[in-house]
């Protein structure tokens, strides 16, 4: 398999997706600021609802196939905290897609900035849940996700 | 079927299990407090342990038998707060035991008070949870309940 | 201080605000449903944005008067179960203002449908966070909360 | 300032603390295994019982100085999956001790077995909370820590 690399300016693109999220009080800890590990509940609800505007329900895919979406590996860089009642933006790219793994880059950031608080770069992988063994990522998704961010020609390859 | 219901001073009675829990920064918010629905996450840590103490453990069951413990209801009462890096125990007692349902009782106090600072009076059931569908709670593990209560005359009757 | 209450049949009258919330990954738990303490949290959201559309911010309340609120005391009902990728209404409604304690009813049904699957009713109150000391709850935020309700003659008494 | 670095094997090298937790409900998500975000806060409990054993508490150290630790970036690999009810041992190990952050190696593995489930290399920094300004770790936290690790040549400098 040849992977898919998106261009080498990849994290100052566009985002195939974005979120906007508050903050609850839910979401800091006593020091004020957002408990570290919750940025990484908005990163994945990102992901979510971007497979979900490609046409992808995690309940349904692990209903008929027990196939879900794990995060293989994971960088991030907390570079700003945010605070109660913030609202951010949450955006989601494609940057890499093979047969059974993606490659993406993740950034949060205020309304109307363009500095980033906290940045992601992670790894998904489809696996059947119960047994941990991968499997192919859909291509008909692979595909859908490449064509909204008009990057056609990065289609992976079958093998 | 009788309800088997527990002495009317049961809030006094010794616990059934008590869990040692300690507050850390994910168990906090901003207002420097243990967030309000984190208390529960240490009561279900309380009686998960109490249950394995009685010989059952939840992924067995639900792998077995598709079973799960749901709360039906729940009183809560927020006395006082807690702060990061407190150390509390967490109380279970079995205040009455139906074929489907268990009623409990849980408290959390600091080590060496006797002060309640959240209480909770709850309903567990026992359901299928693909289904919803109720069932049976083990007539086994209601006998080990209330044995280590040495409470053996509530035993709940069978229908 | 009189009590001032909502009318008996308030269970059924119309939300004061009402949150629409979608159930990712993090809400759930190996049970394949919502777990249970996470319905707390969306309560808590729904209740945030209506104060926020009422003109009040918590981080603004801790920032200048050390104010918070707290839940004193709830009682939840877990009617049925909710699962992965279901969107969520979850509804606010003020039942009872008192100089320093709010009582509430939430519920949270699907969109579309008027089958509560969680219900609560709930008491806030302001207090001084560091001390734990209660407060009056700012009267003007009482007076928008009851008009937004077209309540006005529910006003609570100054004393 | 000049690094400390520790030997280069130090990712075999024994932990500087260790901590057993357990796998409840709470941690794991519909797919049936620890939600990916989760493994974040058990590392960081790690983290603040270490701190403990070395004599530093958050909560006293936010109130006396309005320090905190905060993680600057973290890498993290997800081997294998765990599951509920499962008993994990974290650890913690120090490996790079500078003046203002602290590069940490943590891993997830089962009793017995040597197996790394999840792993993370991470870095943390003190910081006065209410501006996000760095500070300087407390140099008698290092002494304690590189002490306990029996690497007292890998004190940190001054400056």
């Amino acid at each position: 398999m040849r992977p898919v690399t998106a261009a080498a300016n990849a994290s100052r693109a566009a985002p195939d997706f974005t979120l906007r999220v508050r903050v609850y009080y839910e979401d800091t800890d006593a020091g004020g600021i957002v408990y570290h590990a919750n940025w990484l509940r908005w990163f994945e609800r990102a992901r979510t609802d971007w497979l979900r505007a490609l046409g992808v329900e995690h309940s349904r895919m692990l209903a008929e196939t027990g196939v879900g979406f794990v995060v293989r590996d994971m960088s991030i860089d907390y570079r700003r905290p945010a605070r109660l009642d913030e609202e951010l933006l949450v955006d989601v790219r494609l940057v890499d897609a093979r047969r059974a793994s993606w490659t993406l880059a993740q950034h949060a950031r205020r309304p109307g900035e363009t500095e980033m608080l906290v940045g992601a770069t992670l790894r998904i992988a489809a696996v059947h849940l119960a047994s941990g063994r991968p499997t192919a990522i859909p291509r008909d998704l692979a595909e859908r996700a490449l064509a909204r961010g008009a990057r056609p020609n990065l289609l992976p390859n079958d093998e």
